[in-house]
């Protein structure tokens, strides 16, 4: 018995004002769609089978070898939809069969089991997933029949009486295969639209004298798909919301969550600290007893135990143990600070390995170089790293001593324990423990700015 | 027939324990009374009185020539505050006078428009603006008799009954100005405040016999005003999610509005995204497709397509299409960033034009210059564009690659594809294709640090 | 008589995955057992004992002198808890003692000083304080006899009807101090947890025929406690809106009060606007007419009148007024800026006076120095304060003119008036008015980049 998926996503959505596919949209950087089959998957259902229509190619492209695709040209309705993957279905037509919207993002994969059991149990020709909501208002709502269901009736056909229902459709639906295969060659378009609806099935399985049941989720979120941006942005606060607490739940600590953002794969250790406006990104993974934020940005990073950062962005960074940067820290790809390491004001690193215990204070640019431990960085260094046609690398030792305003010219390699003066420019290899020195002479032009500043600036004082 | 408008705007916030006057507090940086008179504005009523009384001046310079005032010398109630404009009113008899409260920022043009339309319809003498809350608790109700209105009561004369009214007064009204005349001058101070009430027209009316109505509108806020510091806030967050939700209408994207403040005349593309914590301000346009955030502030500010800013502070700048930006970028007052240029970390451009695809990366001040395109900057570069007295030009070429840590005195001229070596401080004009070099000879002391680093730094590394 | 208190504080958040005892966890940056014990203080119970239980030894350390305490070695239960007081009861058994929870924050001044009047005008033997809940789930009831209470009652022990019942156990009683000790040893452990329950001494008060009376709290947040991190974020938004209402009463502006977090300690003039995402931490005490934020840090920092700080982080600095500094600074500890003082983009401040109206523009640090009033930064300037063995400081005097891309050597002194040329490392003092100036001669190489650039950036750019 082969149970499988066909998912809707080939709507547009228009009051989005958005050129794409409406479960292209995301949700906490996540299109919807991506959610769905990421349920789907986590319920063990891997055939899944896509019913594109609008701008299908983006999905096509999203969805990569992850699933099959079928195209709905027209946009014929639902059940229409369905009817686009009829080959798909006749494929494996002994199982049961999924279908689901391609914007509803939090159906989740305890739901899609337990109706399957449920649909199973009852030996429905169609289960329809549904949800009790404190305001339907929207929504289809569904009228039972004994345990059973009797229809769905959609908002504006409702009476009065049937709007107070507050039992809605969520439009995902386990059918047998066989039984969807023959209620779909039954849907007609005689209605005032002049579409083929899905939740016609019910009705026809009824008077086919099949069993119709409705499985009531116990998860109401299940039901929430987005028609405006500010739908939209309501599904992004219910699911940053409950990120936030199950972080919470593994003892992570929030004092104020305005402005966090945490993305579905991000793992963080407890005891540590998450402050205001800290978006955390991608793989990111943080360990223990840290401190982030406030306003940090980590994408695709991993941090040790015990770290510090305050106001710095990170993107494809590696930071060990009780390492401190911030505030005004950027570190971009291939940075990798070992254990230790202290990173201060407007720092930059990028594609450089730094050693334990390094200390880069502040204004300074470190990239393409792999600097030892215990290293001193004065203000303003910069390593030159490209010429104007390639990319060289600085190879720092141990123990050195960079002099603020210091230009190293790569490719160029410190020793270990050497110094550079101030402002000096290095253009060759310093030896261990030497000192590099580049400067003029300091010359000194008496009385130069006597005239001119005495009077702007010190009216009062007499010679 | 002319239609006029009065304002009360001489009331002081004693409990917002500041010295300006009430409707001078700001709404989303526009002060609460800019709020009323574009409101009336908007409605096509241009002739507005504005009476004044605390710190009288500050009104009158916000004002300028906008719209006159009048004088409430003595603070005598709001029936006083009207009749201080009694000679503005009797300028223009025949037609009908709008009297609102410059401390409510919300009446809008459509509740104006349509209040007159019904004043009118019904030949009323007097027809008070009014509002169904949820919550009416503060505000004075509105007794019906019949469609009319039979009495006004303040929430400290209201009987248990008359509390439960929801229907409340907004302190806008719009009167016949004949009758207005009339009734004003058949106010008393016979009150426990001695003060010269308002709402006291109303029955004045009914005893003349005259027919008074309420137009209920169908936006509550009208009502909204502000008593405390608690209210002020929370009109902020009344009018900010307004302004947000009329931009997500339009297609643009929120994932979190935490900390988002979006000024009235701000403009933005359709699927543009702005990230948490930015604020917009002044005359400010986005295009369509940019990602604005998180953390900027665009001030005054024309952004094209395709942009990305991320943490950036942005004053009177413009800014074309596909540049990047950010982190921690400062962009002041006269910037010009063409088509693709990119600007990272740590850099502040001032009153200049940077060319097409040129890249500013890191730690560099690039100010009253004149910057070709596809010039290269290195890091820490500075346009010394300031001598102690005055301020001169840098002219950059195209193709330039200006070397880290360097120093363009201005006046000076960079020729196309004119390099400098890292360092260098450039006091002369440099031709096409040279470059410029300012560098004394590197020395190397050996052994400079042996003795004092080997025992500190490497305590086990024996000779 | 002498009244008294005894904290219970021997509690593990099991459920905050934390190894530290709950009353150490902090909101707003202050633990639980710290908000508790200055609400004692303030109202002028100064005799406490805490009964300390896991990591005894954290607690131990953060009371210092403060209070005594007695370790509970067993968690037997809130009535054991408190027995092992009993030495410290017995001191002074003629006045009343008060048992709080460690870790609800909110029991206050004025709840402890009612409660207690009201326990010695009814003369009872225990009074629990109580409050009213909106939502009382979990909490135990309490059930009423007259005007005492006659139980309280488990939420899973309570009958349907006695979980309507909306007055809760605070965890807070007043107990006469002879009863206190007579009640504890009638205390038993025959129940399903085998603990001894302070709650049981309501009941064995009332059977000994004493009464016992429950005191109503106007505050419902007395009751607050904390078993998830959730709560624990509930508590601390509490305490986050309590502080910014006071602040709001006392004149302060706030448009938009998200990421806003301002520790108990933190005073604000009238007139000041803060900023969303601002953080004030410490004895952090702000003048008149400022604006702060967005995106501040201000950590024990005293802030004159008319500051504007844009994106800065500030600790442990005095800044005077009319100083405008921001966006992306770090003032460090030691920093003081005089009146008027202007701090641009990317600079550091550390362990430094800077004198009135000097202006530190762009990209530079000043550290351990004093500078003079009027004095001119030029962009990337460094003070250079450390050799790699010791700190020295710079001496910079009224009127200095700073090239760009200087650097001053420490210890060095620049009279009145200097200049230093861009570029220039100086290494000696400079005397008043003279110019310094280090440079090599500029070198021009024609026609350097020709080859290698044009085909590259200028393809179409024929000679």
């Amino acid at each position: 018995m082969m149970n499988q998926v066909v998912i809707l996503a080939g709507g547009h959505g228009n009051r989005m004002k958005v050129a794409i596919p409406k479960p292209m949209l995301s949700v906490l950087d996540v299109p919807m769609l991506g959610w769905v089959i990421r349920a789907c998957e986590s319920a063990g259902l891997s055939r899944i089978c896509v019913v594109t229509g609008y701008k299908a190619k983006m999905v096509e492209i999203y969805l990569g070898n992850r699933c099959r695709t079928v195209l709905q040209e027209e946009q014929l309705g639902t059940g229409h939809a369905v009817m686009q993957a009829e080959g798909f279905l006749k494929e494996f037509d002994d199982g049961n069969t999924l279908v689901l919207c391609g914007d509803a993002p939090f159906m989740d994969s305890e739901t899609i089991s337990n109706a399957l059991k449920f649909h199973i149990q009852q030996e429905n020709a169609v289960t329809v997933v549904t949800a009790d909501l404190d305001n339907p208002t929207g929504y289809g709502r569904i009228l039972r029949r004994g345990s059973g269901i009797a229809a769905i009736v959609e908002e504006k056909d409702a009476t009065e009486a049937q709007r107070k229902v507050r039992e809605v459709n969520s439009g995902a639906y386990w059918f047998q295969t066989k039984a969807l295969l023959e209620l779909l060659s039954g849907l007609s378009q005689s209605n005032a639209q002049g579409e083929y609806y899905l939740t016609d099935t019910v009705g026809l399985a009824l008077e086919k004298g099949w069993t119709a049941g409705a499985y009531r989720a116990e998860n109401p979120d299940v039901v929430l798909g987005a028609n405006t941006r500010k739908d939209l942005l309501h599904l992004n606060e219910v699911a940053r919301r409950r990120v936030l607490e199950w972080h919470m739940d593994n003892g992570v600590s929030f004092v104020c969550t305005d402005g966090v953002i945490i993305g579905n794969k991000v793992e963080i250790g407890a005891e540590t600290t998450i402050l205001p406006g800290t978006i955390l990104r991608g793989k990111t993974k943080i360990g223990n007893h840290c401190t982030i934020g406030p306003n940090c940005i980590l994408e695709n990073c991993t941090i040790g135990d015990h770290v510090t950062l305050n106001s710095i962005q990170a993107y494809d960074a590696v930071v060990e143990d009780a390492v401190k940067a911030g505030p005004f820290v950027h570190l971009r790809p291939g940075t990798h600070l070992k254990n230790g390491v202290k990173i201060g004001d407007f720092v930059e690193v990028k594609n450089s390995t730094v050693g334990e215990q390094t200390a880069i204070a502040h204004l300074t640019y470190v990239g393409d170089s792999d600097v030892g431990k215990k290293v001193n960085f004065g203000c303003g260094t910069v390593t030159v790293n490209y010429d104007g046609m390639v990319k060289n690398r600085c190879e720092i030792g141990d123990g050195c001593f960079i002099g603020c305003n210091t230009n190293l010219i790569a490719p160029v390699k410190l020793g270990k324990g050497a110094y550079t003066a101030a402002g000096s420019t290095v253009t060759k290899d310093v030896p261990e423990y030497a000192l590099a020195v580049e400067r003029a002479d300091l010359k000194l032009k008496e009385d130069y700015s006597k005239k001119k500043l005495r009077n702007r600036l010190f009216p009062g004082d007499d010679e």
